[in-house]
C-alpha cells in the first residue's frame, strides 16, 4: 500500500499502534505487576486456569507455555460453560484464575471468576478496559492501556494481552534475562512492522483462495492460531491453526499441491520440528508462507516473511504481526471491510 | 450402501462393531474401573491434567466437562511440548494425570506421565493395549479391549475411550443414575447405528464442498471436534470443529450461502443457546446438518439426523456415529480409500 493511503483503516492504525501501546503497557505497569507477583507468590496457586474467548484464549495458549515453561505452573484453559450452561463450579480453591478479555465483558469469563473468588481462589483479569465487569469481579487488575480498539478484529489487544502475560512471567520468574528482554519489546515489534511491509506487494496471489491451515509449535501453538482466526474474520476463508504435532495426526490429509499454509518457525527449541513439517509439506506440494528468523527454515519457502533476532519465548509477539498484515492486506484485496468484518460485533457476551 | 457390500471396509466393520466394544468394556472394566476410583479419592487430587492428542485429545475434551460437572474437579489438557521440547516438567505433584492414548505409543503423552509419577502424581492410562509402552507407564491403566483397529481413523477406540471416561466419572460420583445409564450405552449406539442408516441416501450431494465448519457446546463441544477430524481425515476437507460459543466469536465470518456446519445439538443444558445459533446460520443461509433427539432442532435443518432420547452427558457417544458415518460415506462418494487415508499412519509417535 502506498504510503499516502496507510493508515486509512483503523485496522491499519492499530496494527502501526503495536509498538507504543507495547511501550506504555511496560512502562505504566511493571511496577504494579511486580506487585501482583508478590501476592501470586503469597498465595502458593497449586495451578493455573484461565478463563478466555476468541482472541484472548490465543493469549491463554501463550501463558500456558510461558508459565509451564518459566514458572514450572501447570496452566489448564476453562470451560466457561460449566459454569454457565451447566451452573456448577468446579472446585478451584487452590488456583491462580486469571480471566482475559479485551473488553471485559465477557460474562461467561467473569462467572468463571466470580465462582472462583468465591471459593478462595486468587483471581486476575487482564483487560483494556479498566472500569469493566471482569476488572471489578477480580482481586488484581492488570490494564492494557491500548486505548480504544475500533476495529472488530483484535491485534494491538491481543499483543498487549501476550505482553501482560510476559510482564507477569518475568516477575513470578524474577528472571533479569525475560525483564532484560521485555525492555527490547517495542523495538522488536517496530522493526517487524518494517519488516513486513513488502508483505502488501505479493499478498494478491492468494486472492483466490477457498482453504489454508496456518501451524506452530510450543511457544508459538497461539501464533498459529491467531493468524488463522485473523484470516477467517477478515477473509472469510476456510481454515484453521494446528499444532504441528496435531496436524499431522490428521488433519495433514487435506493438503494438496498448492494448499496454502502458514507456518510459524522462528528459531529455537521447535525449530527441528517444524523443518520436519516443512519437508512433509514440501513433499505434498503444499505452498509454504514461512515466518522466521533462522534461514533454515526458509528452504522450501514460497514466501519468506522474515522477523527479527530474539530469543523464542518472546517471539509469539513479534511473529503474529506478519500473520495481521497478511490477513488485512489479503481482505483488501478481496475488496471487504476491514474494519467491519461481516455480521461480527466488537464484543460477544457468550452465555 | 446395500447390505450386501456393507462392511466391505475395516472402516465400515470397525463403526458397525461399537456396540459390542462398548458391552465388552462395561462388562470387563466396572469393577476395575471401582477400584482405580477408591485410588484416585485416597490420593484426593486438587485437579486432573490430560495429555493426549488427535482423536483421543477429543475424548480428553469431554473428560473436561464430565469431570467439572459430576466430580467438580477443573480439568486441564496437557501441553506436551512443555515436557518434550522444552525439557521442563510443570509442577504436577497434587494432580490426577491421565495419558490417553489408541496405540499407548505416544511417546509425547508418555513423557508427561513419567514426569507426573516422578513428582508423585497419580497417573492412569487409557489405551487399547495393556502392553504398551503408556499402559506401563502409569500407576493405573483401563484397557478398552477394542481388539485391533485396522482403519487408520478411529471409531470405535474413540467411543471406548469417551466410555471409560463415562466409567470413570461414575464411579468417582458413586452416582446410581450415570451407572444405569452406562448399561444402556451399548443398545443407545445400535439404536442410533440404525437411525442413521439413510445418511448414505444423502450424502452425495456434499461430494464437491470444498469447506464446512461443525459446532457443538458442552459435553458435545468433543462431539463437533471429532466429527471434523474424521470428515478431514477421510475426505480431505478443509474445515473445523468449534465450541458454538467460539464460532460466533469470528469465524461465522466465513459462513456464506450454502456453507455446510454439522450442527451437533441434542436435547439438554446446550439445546437452547445451539437452538439460537442454528438461527444465525439459517441468517445466513448457511446449509445446516443437524445431530439432535429434539424436534425443536430441527426447524431449519437441510439435514435432519435423529438420534435416540437420551441423558445430555451420555450423547457424546452416540451423536459421534452419524458423523462417522456421514465422512465414511462422503469420501466413498469421493472414491477416497476410506481404511487408509492418504498420507497418515495409524500411530505418530510425536516428539
Amino acid at each position: 500500500m502506498a504510503s499516502s493511503a496507510y493508515q486509512n483503516t483503523h485496522l491499519e492504525h492499530e496494527i502501526a499502534q503495536q509498538p507504543e501501546v507495547l511501550q506504555r503497557l511496560l512502562d505504566l505497569e511493571t511496577g504494579h505487576v511486580k506487585q501482583i507477583a508478590d501476592a501470586i507468590r503469597a498465595f502458593d496457586p497449586v495451578y493455573v486456569y484461565i478463563a478466555a474467548r476468541g482472541t484472548s484464549d490465543n493469549a491463554a495458549r501463550y501463558a500456558q507455555y510461558l508459565m509451564g515453561i518459566y514458572c514450572r505452573l501447570a496452566v489448564g484453559l476453562a470451560s466457561p460453560s460449566i459454569h454457565t450452561l451447566y451452573e456448577v463450579a468446579p472446585n478451584l480453591s487452590r488456583a491462580l484464575v486469571i480471566g482475559i478479555s479485551q473488553s471485559g465483558r465477557a460474562a461467561d469469563v467473569n462467572q468463571v471468576l466470580a465462582d472462583a473468588k468465591a471459593q478462595g481462589a486468587l483471581t486476575l483479569s487482564i483487560t483494556n478496559d479498566a472500569d469493566s465487569l471482569l476488572a471489578q469481579t477480580a482481586h488484581h487488575h492488570i490494564p492494557l492501556h491500548a486505548e480504544r480498539e475500533i476495529s472488530v478484529a483484535a491485534t494491538k489487544t491481543y499483543t498487549a494481552e501476550l505482553a501482560a502475560v510476559a510482564m507477569l512471567v518475568a516477575a513470578l520468574a524474577d528472571d533479569d534475562e525475560l525483564h532484560q528482554t521485555l525492555q527490547t519489546l517495542p523495538d522488536l515489534v517496530s522493526e517487524t512492522l518494517s519488516m513486513s511491509s513488502s508483505i502488501e506487494n505479493w499478498t494478491e496471489r492468494y486472492r483466490y483462495i477457498s482453504s489454508f491451515a496456518s501451524i506452530g509449535r510450543g511457544f508459538n501453538y497461539c501464533t498459529a492460531f491467531e493468524i488463522s482466526l485473523k484470516v477467517k474474520e477478515l477473509c472469510y476463508v476456510t481454515g484453521h491453526g494446528y499444532s504441528e504435532a496435531d496436524f499431522l495426526h490428521g488433519p495433514i490429509a487435506q493438503v494438496q499441491p498448492g494448499f496454502p499454509v502458514v507456518v510459524v518457525a522462528p528459531e529455537g527449541k521447535t525449530l527441528g520440528v517444524m523443518r520436519e513439517a516443512l519437508q512433509k509439506l514440501h513433499e505434498r506440494q503444499a505452498e509454504a508462507l514461512v515466518i522466521s528468523n533462522d534461514e533454515s527454515a526458509f528452504a522450501t519457502a514460497h514466501q519468506r516473511i522474515l522477523i527479527p533476532q530474539m530469543p523464542e519465548w518472546i517471539s509469539p509477539i513479534p511473529a503474529v504481526i506478519p500473520g495481521q498484515m497478511f490477513a488485512m492486506y489479503l481482505a483488501m484485496a478481496k475488496g471487504h471491510n476491514v474494519d467491519q468484518p461481516r455480521g461480527l460485533t466488537k464484543v460477544t457476551v457468550t452465555r
